[in-house]
Protein backbone atom coordinates (compact mmCIF):
# COMPACT_ATOMS: atom_id res chain seq x y z
CA UNK A 1 0.00 0.00 0.00
CA UNK A 2 3.06 2.03 -0.67
CA UNK A 3 1.27 4.94 -2.82
CA UNK A 4 -2.07 4.97 -0.05
CA UNK A 5 -2.01 9.05 2.05
CA UNK A 6 -0.52 8.24 5.45
CA UNK A 7 -3.33 7.97 8.15
CA UNK A 8 -3.01 10.85 10.76
CA UNK A 9 -4.52 12.33 14.14
CA UNK A 10 -7.82 11.37 15.62
CA UNK A 11 -10.33 12.11 13.26
CA UNK A 12 -12.59 8.78 13.60
CA UNK A 13 -15.60 11.32 13.66
CA UNK A 14 -17.36 11.71 10.03
CA UNK A 15 -20.39 13.67 9.98
CA UNK A 16 -20.30 17.59 9.36
CA UNK A 17 -19.86 18.94 12.69
CA UNK A 18 -17.88 16.87 14.17
CA UNK A 19 -15.18 17.47 10.58
CA UNK A 20 -15.93 21.37 11.91
CA UNK A 21 -14.78 20.60 15.20
CA UNK A 22 -11.50 19.04 14.07
CA UNK A 23 -10.94 22.29 11.84
CA UNK A 24 -11.18 24.46 14.08
CA UNK A 25 -8.75 22.30 16.44
CA UNK A 26 -11.49 21.77 19.38
CA UNK A 27 -9.87 17.92 19.70
CA UNK A 28 -6.59 18.34 20.54
CA UNK A 29 -3.14 17.65 18.91
CA UNK A 30 -2.89 15.81 22.50
CA UNK A 31 -4.96 13.40 22.20
CA UNK A 32 -4.48 9.33 23.12
CA UNK A 33 -5.62 8.81 19.70
CA UNK A 34 -3.16 7.56 17.37
CA UNK A 35 -4.41 5.70 13.90
CA UNK A 36 -0.70 6.10 12.85
CA UNK A 37 0.47 2.75 14.35
CA UNK A 38 -2.81 0.69 13.68
CA UNK A 39 -3.84 0.52 9.96
CA UNK A 40 -2.53 2.12 7.05
CA UNK A 41 -5.51 2.63 5.24
CA UNK A 42 -6.76 6.12 4.52
CA UNK A 43 -9.29 7.81 6.19
CA UNK A 44 -11.55 8.56 3.01
CA UNK A 45 -11.38 4.61 2.29
CA UNK A 46 -15.10 3.48 1.81
CA UNK A 47 -14.65 0.91 4.43
CA UNK A 48 -12.25 2.78 6.90
CA UNK A 49 -14.18 2.78 9.38
CA UNK A 50 -15.33 -0.77 9.57
CA UNK A 51 -11.82 -2.19 8.45
CA UNK A 52 -10.33 0.09 11.98
CA UNK A 53 -13.40 -1.79 14.03
CA UNK A 54 -12.58 -5.42 13.07
CA UNK A 55 -8.47 -4.55 13.16
CA UNK A 56 -9.68 -3.14 16.94
CA UNK A 57 -12.14 -6.30 17.54
CA UNK A 58 -9.16 -8.51 16.33
CA UNK A 59 -6.62 -7.08 18.51
CA UNK A 60 -9.45 -7.21 21.70
CA UNK A 61 -9.58 -11.13 21.02
CA UNK A 62 -5.93 -11.40 21.15
CA UNK A 63 -5.57 -9.47 24.38
CA UNK A 64 -8.44 -11.67 26.05
CA UNK A 65 -9.83 -8.53 26.45
CA UNK A 66 -12.77 -9.51 23.74
CA UNK A 67 -15.43 -12.30 24.96
CA UNK A 68 -17.26 -14.41 22.43
CA UNK A 69 -20.36 -12.75 23.92
CA UNK A 70 -18.24 -9.67 22.45
CA UNK A 71 -17.94 -10.58 19.35
CA UNK A 72 -21.58 -11.33 18.75
CA UNK A 73 -22.49 -8.41 20.22
CA UNK A 74 -20.46 -6.44 17.49
CA UNK A 75 -22.00 -8.54 14.98
CA UNK A 76 -25.46 -6.85 16.30
CA UNK A 77 -23.85 -3.63 16.56
CA UNK A 78 -22.96 -3.95 12.76
CA UNK A 79 -26.44 -5.12 11.51
CA UNK A 80 -27.92 -2.24 13.25
CA UNK A 81 -25.34 -0.07 12.32
CA UNK A 82 -25.91 -1.23 8.81
CA UNK A 83 -29.35 -0.17 8.88
CA UNK A 84 -28.86 3.46 10.14
CA UNK A 85 -26.27 3.72 7.16
CA UNK A 86 -23.19 3.75 9.23
CA UNK A 87 -23.85 7.27 10.14
CA UNK A 88 -24.18 9.54 13.16
CA UNK A 89 -27.69 11.03 12.31
CA UNK A 90 -28.90 14.35 13.53
CA UNK A 91 -30.83 13.09 16.49
CA UNK A 92 -27.41 10.91 17.89
CA UNK A 93 -25.53 14.11 17.12
CA UNK A 94 -27.54 15.91 19.50
CA UNK A 95 -27.69 13.56 21.79
CA UNK A 96 -23.62 13.48 21.58
CA UNK A 97 -24.07 17.40 22.55
CA UNK A 98 -26.39 16.77 25.46
CA UNK A 99 -24.19 14.05 26.87
CA UNK A 100 -21.02 15.87 26.71
CA UNK A 101 -23.19 19.15 28.56
CA UNK A 102 -24.82 16.73 31.16
CA UNK A 103 -20.99 15.40 31.89
CA UNK A 104 -19.63 18.89 32.12
CA UNK A 105 -22.35 19.87 34.68
CA UNK A 106 -21.69 16.65 36.97
CA UNK A 107 -20.11 16.43 40.14
CA UNK A 108 -18.76 13.17 39.95
CA UNK A 109 -19.16 11.46 36.22
CA UNK A 110 -17.63 7.76 35.33
CA UNK A 111 -17.60 6.18 32.37
CA UNK A 112 -17.96 2.80 32.11
CA UNK A 113 -15.96 0.48 29.99
CA UNK A 114 -16.61 -3.31 29.33
CA UNK A 115 -14.32 -5.35 26.79
CA UNK A 116 -16.23 -3.92 24.03
CA UNK A 117 -15.48 -0.49 24.78
CA UNK A 118 -12.04 -1.01 25.72
CA UNK A 119 -11.37 -2.94 22.14
CA UNK A 120 -12.35 -0.29 20.07
CA UNK A 121 -12.27 2.84 21.62
CA UNK A 122 -9.90 2.59 24.23
CA UNK A 123 -7.93 6.07 23.47
CA UNK A 124 -11.12 7.82 22.71
CA UNK A 125 -13.05 6.58 25.84
CA UNK A 126 -9.34 8.01 27.86
CA UNK A 127 -9.85 11.60 25.71
CA UNK A 128 -13.53 11.83 26.81
CA UNK A 129 -13.06 11.44 30.76
CA UNK A 130 -9.90 13.83 30.57
CA UNK A 131 -12.41 16.23 28.29
CA UNK A 132 -15.27 16.03 31.06
CA UNK A 133 -12.83 15.25 33.98
CA UNK A 134 -14.53 12.44 34.25
CA UNK A 135 -13.19 8.60 35.98
CA UNK A 136 -13.27 5.41 34.12
CA UNK A 137 -14.17 2.14 35.61
CA UNK A 138 -13.82 -0.86 34.10
CA UNK A 139 -16.86 -3.05 34.27
CA UNK A 140 -17.99 -6.46 32.94
CA UNK A 141 -20.99 -8.73 32.28
CA UNK A 142 -19.32 -11.87 32.41
CA UNK A 143 -16.22 -10.79 35.06
CA UNK A 144 -13.24 -12.68 35.85
CA UNK A 145 -10.06 -10.98 37.01
CA UNK A 146 -7.86 -11.80 34.09
CA UNK A 147 -10.56 -9.88 31.97
CA UNK A 148 -10.34 -7.02 34.42
CA UNK A 149 -6.73 -6.79 34.63
CA UNK A 150 -6.38 -7.40 30.57
CA UNK A 151 -9.02 -4.33 30.42
CA UNK A 152 -7.20 -2.06 32.58
CA UNK A 153 -3.62 -2.69 30.93
CA UNK A 154 -4.91 -2.03 27.68
CA UNK A 155 -6.39 1.52 28.86
CA UNK A 156 -3.65 2.39 30.70
CA UNK A 157 -1.43 1.44 27.48
CA UNK A 158 -3.68 3.72 25.56
CA UNK A 159 -3.45 6.60 28.09
CA UNK A 160 -5.58 6.39 30.98
CA UNK A 161 -3.73 6.95 34.41
CA UNK A 162 -6.54 5.53 36.93
CA UNK A 163 -8.25 3.07 36.01
CA UNK A 164 -11.22 2.18 38.48
CA UNK A 165 -13.60 -1.34 39.01
CA UNK A 166 -10.54 -3.98 40.56
CA UNK A 167 -11.63 -2.62 44.24
CA UNK A 168 -15.16 -3.83 43.88
CA UNK A 169 -16.23 -2.82 47.46
CA UNK A 170 -19.84 -1.38 46.32
CA UNK A 171 -22.84 -3.35 45.10
CA UNK A 172 -25.04 -2.07 42.75
CA UNK A 173 -28.74 -3.17 44.56
CA UNK A 174 -30.80 -5.88 42.81
CA UNK A 175 -28.50 -7.66 40.79
CA UNK A 176 -27.08 -11.02 41.57
CA UNK A 177 -23.38 -11.08 43.03
CA UNK A 178 -20.72 -10.75 39.91
CA UNK A 179 -23.27 -8.47 38.18
CA UNK A 180 -23.24 -5.99 41.05
CA UNK A 181 -20.16 -5.30 42.20
CA UNK A 182 -18.72 -1.54 41.29
CA UNK A 183 -16.08 0.80 43.10
CA UNK A 184 -17.65 2.41 46.12
CA UNK A 185 -15.52 5.22 45.58
CA UNK A 186 -16.24 5.22 41.22
CA UNK A 187 -20.25 4.22 40.39
CA UNK A 188 -21.29 3.62 43.63
CA UNK A 189 -20.48 7.54 44.36
CA UNK A 190 -21.34 8.88 40.78
CA UNK A 191 -23.94 11.35 39.71
CA UNK A 192 -23.51 10.85 35.88
CA UNK A 193 -22.44 7.33 34.43
CA UNK A 194 -21.75 6.60 30.93
CA UNK A 195 -22.82 3.31 29.80
CA UNK A 196 -21.82 1.84 26.44
CA UNK A 197 -22.96 -1.13 25.04
CA UNK A 198 -24.48 -1.85 28.81
CA UNK A 199 -26.62 -4.93 29.60
CA UNK A 200 -30.36 -3.85 30.25
CA UNK A 201 -30.35 -5.16 33.75
CA UNK A 202 -27.58 -3.26 34.74
CA UNK A 203 -28.90 -0.13 32.75
CA UNK A 204 -32.23 -0.20 34.57
CA UNK A 205 -30.41 -1.21 38.15
CA UNK A 206 -28.21 1.83 37.90
CA UNK A 207 -31.67 4.33 37.09
CA UNK A 208 -33.49 2.45 40.16
CA UNK A 209 -30.02 4.08 41.95
CA UNK A 210 -31.09 7.58 41.13
CA UNK A 211 -27.63 7.89 38.41
CA UNK A 212 -28.05 10.03 35.37
CA UNK A 213 -27.53 7.20 32.71
CA UNK A 214 -25.89 8.01 29.12
CA UNK A 215 -26.33 5.15 27.05
CA UNK A 216 -24.61 4.37 24.06
CA UNK A 217 -26.80 1.61 22.09
CA UNK A 218 -27.22 1.07 18.42
CA UNK A 219 -30.42 -0.84 18.81
CA UNK A 220 -33.02 2.28 20.04
CA UNK A 221 -35.35 -0.14 21.18
CA UNK A 222 -33.43 -1.82 24.08
CA UNK A 223 -34.13 -1.81 26.98
CA UNK A 224 -30.89 0.09 28.31
CA UNK A 225 -31.85 2.79 25.85
CA UNK A 226 -34.90 2.99 26.62
CA UNK A 227 -33.84 3.56 30.37
CA UNK A 228 -31.42 6.63 29.49
CA UNK A 229 -31.58 9.66 30.22
CA UNK A 230 -29.36 10.38 27.05
CA UNK A 231 -29.87 7.24 25.01
CA UNK A 232 -27.35 7.84 21.85
CA UNK A 233 -28.14 5.42 19.05
CA UNK A 234 -24.79 5.82 17.06
CA UNK A 235 -21.59 3.39 17.04
CA UNK A 236 -19.53 3.90 19.67
CA UNK A 237 -16.34 4.31 17.44
CA UNK A 238 -18.34 7.28 16.42
CA UNK A 239 -20.26 8.65 19.07
CA UNK A 240 -17.59 8.78 21.72
CA UNK A 241 -15.30 10.94 19.79
CA UNK A 242 -18.10 13.13 19.19
CA UNK A 243 -18.90 13.69 22.71
CA UNK A 244 -14.93 14.72 23.44
CA UNK A 245 -15.80 17.22 20.16
CA UNK A 246 -18.57 18.61 21.79
CA UNK A 247 -17.03 18.66 25.46
CA UNK A 248 -14.21 20.60 24.41
CA UNK A 249 -16.30 23.25 22.42
CA UNK A 250 -18.74 23.54 25.49
CA UNK A 251 -15.56 23.62 27.99
CA UNK A 252 -16.17 27.76 28.86
CA UNK A 253 -19.58 27.37 28.50
CA UNK A 254 -21.24 28.72 31.74
CA UNK A 255 -23.61 26.32 33.81
CA UNK A 256 -26.86 28.10 32.18
CA UNK A 257 -25.75 27.21 28.44
CA UNK A 258 -25.35 23.46 29.66
CA UNK A 259 -28.45 23.23 31.47
CA UNK A 260 -30.56 24.83 28.46
CA UNK A 261 -28.48 21.93 26.23
CA UNK A 262 -29.92 19.07 28.36
CA UNK A 263 -33.40 20.34 28.96
CA UNK A 264 -33.67 20.39 25.12
CA UNK A 265 -32.63 17.23 24.52
CA UNK A 266 -36.13 15.05 24.38
CA UNK A 267 -34.94 11.31 24.95
CA UNK A 268 -38.31 9.60 24.08
CA UNK A 269 -38.15 11.69 20.32
CA UNK A 270 -34.41 10.87 19.84
CA UNK A 271 -35.38 7.16 20.24
CA UNK A 272 -38.40 7.57 17.95
CA UNK A 273 -35.87 9.25 15.45
CA UNK A 274 -33.68 6.20 16.14
CA UNK A 275 -36.14 4.05 14.91
CA UNK A 276 -37.67 5.39 12.32
CA UNK A 277 -33.95 6.09 10.48
CA UNK A 278 -33.31 2.45 10.93
CA UNK A 279 -37.14 1.52 9.24
CA UNK A 280 -37.07 4.24 6.51
CA UNK A 281 -33.58 4.31 6.02
CA UNK A 282 -31.96 3.55 2.49
CA UNK A 283 -30.28 -0.14 2.62
CA UNK A 284 -27.16 -0.28 0.88
CA UNK B 1 -34.53 -27.43 36.01
CA UNK B 2 -35.61 -31.05 37.34
CA UNK B 3 -39.18 -30.45 37.01
CA UNK B 4 -38.86 -29.08 33.67
CA UNK B 5 -40.23 -31.37 30.80
CA UNK B 6 -37.57 -33.66 28.49
CA UNK B 7 -36.87 -32.57 25.42
CA UNK B 8 -37.61 -34.83 23.12
CA UNK B 9 -37.03 -34.91 18.94
CA UNK B 10 -36.27 -33.17 16.08
CA UNK B 11 -38.75 -30.31 16.53
CA UNK B 12 -37.24 -27.02 15.87
CA UNK B 13 -39.67 -25.62 13.55
CA UNK B 14 -42.11 -23.65 15.33
CA UNK B 15 -44.73 -22.07 12.80
CA UNK B 16 -48.06 -23.55 12.79
CA UNK B 17 -47.08 -25.48 9.19
CA UNK B 18 -44.06 -27.25 10.43
CA UNK B 19 -46.18 -27.94 13.91
CA UNK B 20 -48.83 -29.83 11.52
CA UNK B 21 -46.21 -31.66 9.68
CA UNK B 22 -44.51 -32.97 12.68
CA UNK B 23 -47.67 -33.90 14.03
CA UNK B 24 -48.53 -36.21 10.81
CA UNK B 25 -45.07 -37.25 11.46
CA UNK B 26 -43.46 -36.15 7.92
CA UNK B 27 -40.65 -35.59 9.55
CA UNK B 28 -39.01 -39.32 10.28
CA UNK B 29 -38.65 -40.79 14.19
CA UNK B 30 -35.27 -41.71 12.53
CA UNK B 31 -33.83 -38.11 12.34
CA UNK B 32 -30.42 -37.22 13.20
CA UNK B 33 -31.41 -34.46 14.99
CA UNK B 34 -31.27 -35.62 18.98
CA UNK B 35 -32.26 -32.47 21.50
CA UNK B 36 -32.26 -34.64 24.58
CA UNK B 37 -28.45 -34.85 24.81
CA UNK B 38 -28.57 -31.01 24.24
CA UNK B 39 -29.86 -28.01 26.37
CA UNK B 40 -32.39 -28.96 29.67
CA UNK B 41 -34.83 -26.62 28.50
CA UNK B 42 -38.38 -27.49 27.26
CA UNK B 43 -39.23 -26.61 23.84
CA UNK B 44 -42.05 -23.98 24.90
CA UNK B 45 -39.36 -22.04 26.86
CA UNK B 46 -40.13 -18.53 25.41
CA UNK B 47 -36.36 -18.47 24.59
CA UNK B 48 -35.84 -21.94 23.81
CA UNK B 49 -34.13 -21.17 20.62
CA UNK B 50 -32.05 -18.69 21.48
CA UNK B 51 -30.84 -20.96 24.31
CA UNK B 52 -30.05 -23.77 21.82
CA UNK B 53 -28.47 -21.52 19.26
CA UNK B 54 -26.11 -19.85 22.10
CA UNK B 55 -25.27 -23.34 22.95
CA UNK B 56 -24.35 -24.50 19.42
CA UNK B 57 -21.99 -21.98 18.87
CA UNK B 58 -20.64 -22.01 22.11
CA UNK B 59 -19.42 -25.46 21.03
CA UNK B 60 -18.96 -24.83 17.78
CA UNK B 61 -16.27 -22.78 19.22
CA UNK B 62 -14.73 -25.33 21.44
CA UNK B 63 -14.18 -27.42 18.31
CA UNK B 64 -12.76 -25.55 16.38
CA UNK B 65 -15.63 -24.44 13.45
CA UNK B 66 -17.00 -21.25 14.88
CA UNK B 67 -14.52 -18.54 13.90
CA UNK B 68 -14.07 -15.38 14.87
CA UNK B 69 -15.61 -13.68 11.92
CA UNK B 70 -18.30 -16.52 12.59
CA UNK B 71 -19.21 -15.04 15.78
CA UNK B 72 -19.33 -11.44 14.48
CA UNK B 73 -21.60 -12.72 11.77
CA UNK B 74 -23.55 -14.57 14.52
CA UNK B 75 -24.56 -11.54 16.06
CA UNK B 76 -25.36 -10.07 12.73
CA UNK B 77 -27.84 -12.72 12.18
CA UNK B 78 -29.53 -12.12 15.59
CA UNK B 79 -30.31 -8.42 14.79
CA UNK B 80 -31.95 -9.13 11.95
CA UNK B 81 -34.07 -12.03 13.26
CA UNK B 82 -34.64 -9.80 16.18
CA UNK B 83 -36.24 -7.29 13.64
CA UNK B 84 -38.00 -10.01 11.67
CA UNK B 85 -39.69 -10.55 14.92
CA UNK B 86 -37.63 -14.29 15.28
CA UNK B 87 -40.47 -16.13 13.27
CA UNK B 88 -40.61 -17.80 9.69
CA UNK B 89 -42.85 -14.96 7.85
CA UNK B 90 -45.16 -16.51 5.35
CA UNK B 91 -42.82 -15.62 2.19
CA UNK B 92 -39.93 -17.31 4.02
CA UNK B 93 -42.25 -20.29 4.42
CA UNK B 94 -43.15 -20.47 0.53
CA UNK B 95 -39.49 -19.71 -0.28
CA UNK B 96 -38.50 -23.10 2.01
CA UNK B 97 -41.50 -25.12 0.33
CA UNK B 98 -40.17 -23.77 -3.03
CA UNK B 99 -36.48 -24.78 -2.47
CA UNK B 100 -37.79 -28.50 -1.26
CA UNK B 101 -39.30 -28.47 -4.37
CA UNK B 102 -36.47 -27.25 -6.46
CA UNK B 103 -34.06 -30.07 -4.65
CA UNK B 104 -36.40 -32.87 -5.18
CA UNK B 105 -36.13 -31.64 -9.32
CA UNK B 106 -32.32 -31.57 -8.97
CA UNK B 107 -29.86 -34.02 -10.78
CA UNK B 108 -27.09 -33.30 -8.39
CA UNK B 109 -28.03 -31.32 -5.52
CA UNK B 110 -24.94 -30.09 -3.20
CA UNK B 111 -25.23 -28.77 0.28
CA UNK B 112 -22.77 -25.99 0.89
CA UNK B 113 -21.99 -25.89 4.69
CA UNK B 114 -19.35 -23.56 6.53
CA UNK B 115 -18.69 -23.14 9.93
CA UNK B 116 -22.01 -21.55 11.26
CA UNK B 117 -23.70 -24.22 9.26
CA UNK B 118 -21.95 -26.70 10.86
CA UNK B 119 -22.03 -25.20 14.35
CA UNK B 120 -26.02 -24.35 14.30
CA UNK B 121 -27.84 -27.13 12.26
CA UNK B 122 -25.20 -30.12 11.73
CA UNK B 123 -28.44 -32.62 12.31
CA UNK B 124 -30.57 -31.11 10.38
CA UNK B 125 -28.61 -30.22 7.68
CA UNK B 126 -27.65 -34.14 7.24
CA UNK B 127 -31.53 -34.80 7.35
CA UNK B 128 -32.02 -32.32 3.98
CA UNK B 129 -29.40 -33.82 2.32
CA UNK B 130 -30.90 -37.40 3.51
CA UNK B 131 -34.60 -36.30 2.35
CA UNK B 132 -33.67 -34.53 -0.49
CA UNK B 133 -30.72 -37.09 -1.61
CA UNK B 134 -28.26 -33.95 -1.86
CA UNK B 135 -24.60 -34.17 -1.19
CA UNK B 136 -22.88 -32.31 1.30
CA UNK B 137 -20.08 -30.03 0.94
CA UNK B 138 -17.75 -28.54 3.04
CA UNK B 139 -16.62 -24.73 1.70
CA UNK B 140 -15.28 -22.24 3.91
CA UNK B 141 -14.31 -18.18 3.38
CA UNK B 142 -11.68 -18.75 5.36
CA UNK B 143 -10.37 -22.22 4.45
CA UNK B 144 -7.73 -23.92 6.91
CA UNK B 145 -6.69 -28.16 6.95
CA UNK B 146 -7.51 -27.85 10.79
CA UNK B 147 -11.52 -26.24 10.37
CA UNK B 148 -12.18 -28.54 7.62
CA UNK B 149 -11.59 -31.54 9.32
CA UNK B 150 -13.21 -30.31 12.27
CA UNK B 151 -16.14 -29.35 10.00
CA UNK B 152 -16.30 -32.72 8.67
CA UNK B 153 -15.72 -34.71 11.77
CA UNK B 154 -18.80 -32.82 13.21
CA UNK B 155 -21.01 -33.58 10.28
CA UNK B 156 -20.00 -37.16 10.75
CA UNK B 157 -20.60 -37.22 14.56
CA UNK B 158 -23.76 -35.73 13.42
CA UNK B 159 -24.98 -38.62 10.78
CA UNK B 160 -23.41 -37.52 7.77
CA UNK B 161 -21.93 -40.42 5.70
CA UNK B 162 -19.86 -38.61 3.51
CA UNK B 163 -18.91 -35.49 3.29
CA UNK B 164 -16.75 -33.67 0.72
CA UNK B 165 -14.97 -30.27 0.34
CA UNK B 166 -11.31 -31.87 1.39
CA UNK B 167 -10.65 -33.28 -2.37
CA UNK B 168 -10.91 -29.45 -3.58
CA UNK B 169 -9.59 -30.46 -6.94
CA UNK B 170 -12.42 -28.20 -9.30
CA UNK B 171 -12.09 -24.25 -8.88
CA UNK B 172 -14.83 -21.10 -9.27
CA UNK B 173 -13.89 -19.07 -12.22
CA UNK B 174 -13.44 -15.59 -10.82
CA UNK B 175 -12.21 -15.61 -7.02
CA UNK B 176 -9.58 -15.52 -5.53
CA UNK B 177 -7.91 -18.80 -5.02
CA UNK B 178 -8.72 -20.39 -1.58
CA UNK B 179 -11.87 -19.15 -2.47
CA UNK B 180 -12.08 -20.51 -5.38
CA UNK B 181 -12.07 -24.17 -4.26
CA UNK B 182 -14.54 -27.07 -4.95
CA UNK B 183 -14.69 -30.55 -5.85
CA UNK B 184 -15.01 -31.07 -8.69
CA UNK B 185 -17.71 -33.74 -8.34
CA UNK B 186 -19.28 -32.01 -5.59
CA UNK B 187 -20.22 -28.44 -5.75
CA UNK B 188 -18.18 -28.29 -9.24
CA UNK B 189 -20.84 -30.61 -10.57
CA UNK B 190 -23.93 -29.51 -9.12
CA UNK B 191 -27.03 -28.59 -10.82
CA UNK B 192 -29.04 -27.41 -7.72
CA UNK B 193 -26.74 -26.01 -4.83
CA UNK B 194 -27.89 -24.83 -1.10
CA UNK B 195 -25.75 -21.90 0.17
CA UNK B 196 -26.75 -21.28 3.84
CA UNK B 197 -25.05 -17.95 5.26
CA UNK B 198 -22.66 -17.50 1.76
CA UNK B 199 -20.13 -14.83 0.88
CA UNK B 200 -21.78 -12.60 -1.48
CA UNK B 201 -18.79 -12.94 -4.10
CA UNK B 202 -18.90 -16.45 -3.84
CA UNK B 203 -22.74 -16.28 -4.69
CA UNK B 204 -22.36 -14.14 -7.51
CA UNK B 205 -19.57 -16.89 -9.03
CA UNK B 206 -21.62 -19.78 -8.46
CA UNK B 207 -24.69 -18.16 -9.99
CA UNK B 208 -22.81 -17.09 -12.94
CA UNK B 209 -21.44 -20.60 -13.50
CA UNK B 210 -25.05 -21.73 -14.39
CA UNK B 211 -26.25 -23.20 -10.80
CA UNK B 212 -29.71 -22.59 -9.22
CA UNK B 213 -28.98 -21.49 -5.93
CA UNK B 214 -31.33 -21.31 -2.72
CA UNK B 215 -29.56 -18.87 -0.27
CA UNK B 216 -30.65 -18.92 3.59
CA UNK B 217 -29.46 -15.44 4.75
CA UNK B 218 -31.37 -13.22 7.29
CA UNK B 219 -30.06 -9.73 5.01
CA UNK B 220 -32.82 -9.50 2.57
CA UNK B 221 -30.54 -6.81 0.77
CA UNK B 222 -27.37 -9.18 1.03
CA UNK B 223 -25.61 -9.58 -2.72
CA UNK B 224 -26.06 -13.30 -1.94
CA UNK B 225 -29.82 -13.16 -1.01
CA UNK B 226 -30.28 -10.84 -4.36
CA UNK B 227 -28.50 -13.37 -6.27
CA UNK B 228 -29.97 -16.42 -5.26
CA UNK B 229 -32.64 -17.99 -7.64
CA UNK B 230 -34.71 -18.56 -3.56
CA UNK B 231 -33.43 -16.59 -1.74
CA UNK B 232 -35.05 -17.74 1.78
CA UNK B 233 -35.04 -14.52 4.41
CA UNK B 234 -34.98 -16.87 7.87
CA UNK B 235 -33.30 -17.97 10.46
CA UNK B 236 -30.76 -21.25 9.35
CA UNK B 237 -32.25 -23.05 12.47
CA UNK B 238 -35.65 -22.87 11.86
CA UNK B 239 -35.27 -22.96 7.72
CA UNK B 240 -33.26 -26.21 7.34
CA UNK B 241 -35.97 -28.42 9.55
CA UNK B 242 -38.47 -26.64 7.35
CA UNK B 243 -36.95 -27.25 4.13
CA UNK B 244 -37.04 -30.67 5.12
CA UNK B 245 -40.40 -31.17 6.66
CA UNK B 246 -41.46 -29.92 2.58
CA UNK B 247 -39.22 -32.35 1.27
CA UNK B 248 -40.93 -34.97 3.21
CA UNK B 249 -44.31 -34.03 2.38
CA UNK B 250 -43.42 -33.46 -1.19
CA UNK B 251 -41.35 -36.68 -1.21
CA UNK B 252 -43.93 -38.28 -3.74
CA UNK B 253 -45.27 -35.70 -5.67
CA UNK B 254 -45.33 -35.57 -9.48
CA UNK B 255 -42.83 -33.62 -11.32
CA UNK B 256 -45.20 -30.96 -12.93
CA UNK B 257 -46.68 -30.66 -9.20
CA UNK B 258 -42.82 -29.36 -8.42
CA UNK B 259 -42.25 -27.64 -11.08
CA UNK B 260 -45.27 -26.11 -10.30
CA UNK B 261 -44.70 -24.58 -6.69
CA UNK B 262 -40.84 -23.87 -8.51
CA UNK B 263 -42.43 -21.68 -10.40
CA UNK B 264 -44.80 -20.15 -8.82
CA UNK B 265 -42.07 -18.77 -6.33
CA UNK B 266 -41.26 -15.07 -7.03
CA UNK B 267 -38.13 -14.21 -5.67
CA UNK B 268 -38.33 -10.47 -5.91
CA UNK B 269 -41.48 -10.81 -4.22
CA UNK B 270 -40.25 -12.73 -1.57
CA UNK B 271 -37.41 -10.22 -0.81
CA UNK B 272 -39.30 -7.08 -1.18
CA UNK B 273 -41.63 -8.77 1.70
CA UNK B 274 -38.89 -9.69 4.19
CA UNK B 275 -38.04 -6.38 3.80
CA UNK B 276 -41.32 -4.71 4.78
CA UNK B 277 -41.72 -7.45 7.81
CA UNK B 278 -38.58 -5.86 9.29
CA UNK B 279 -39.15 -2.13 8.36
CA UNK B 280 -42.59 -2.56 9.80
CA UNK B 281 -42.65 -5.29 12.27
CA UNK B 282 -43.45 -4.61 15.64
CA UNK B 283 -39.80 -4.83 17.79
CA UNK B 284 -40.35 -6.42 20.99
Amino acid sequence: MGQTPPVVGWSIPRNAEADTLRKANVLPPESNVDLMSEIEVPEDHPRYESLLTRHRIEEGVDKGITSRQGLIAEGRGEAFDYLLGERTIESAERAERAAAAQLLLADHPVVSVNGNVAALVAAETVDLAEAVAAEIEVNLFNRTAERMDAIAAHLQEHGADAVKGLTADGRIPNLSHERAKVDADGIGAADVVVVPLEDGDRAEALGAMGKTEIVIDLNPLSRSAQTAAIPIVDNIIRAVPNMTAHARELESADRETLEGIVDEFDAEAALAAAEAAIREGELQ
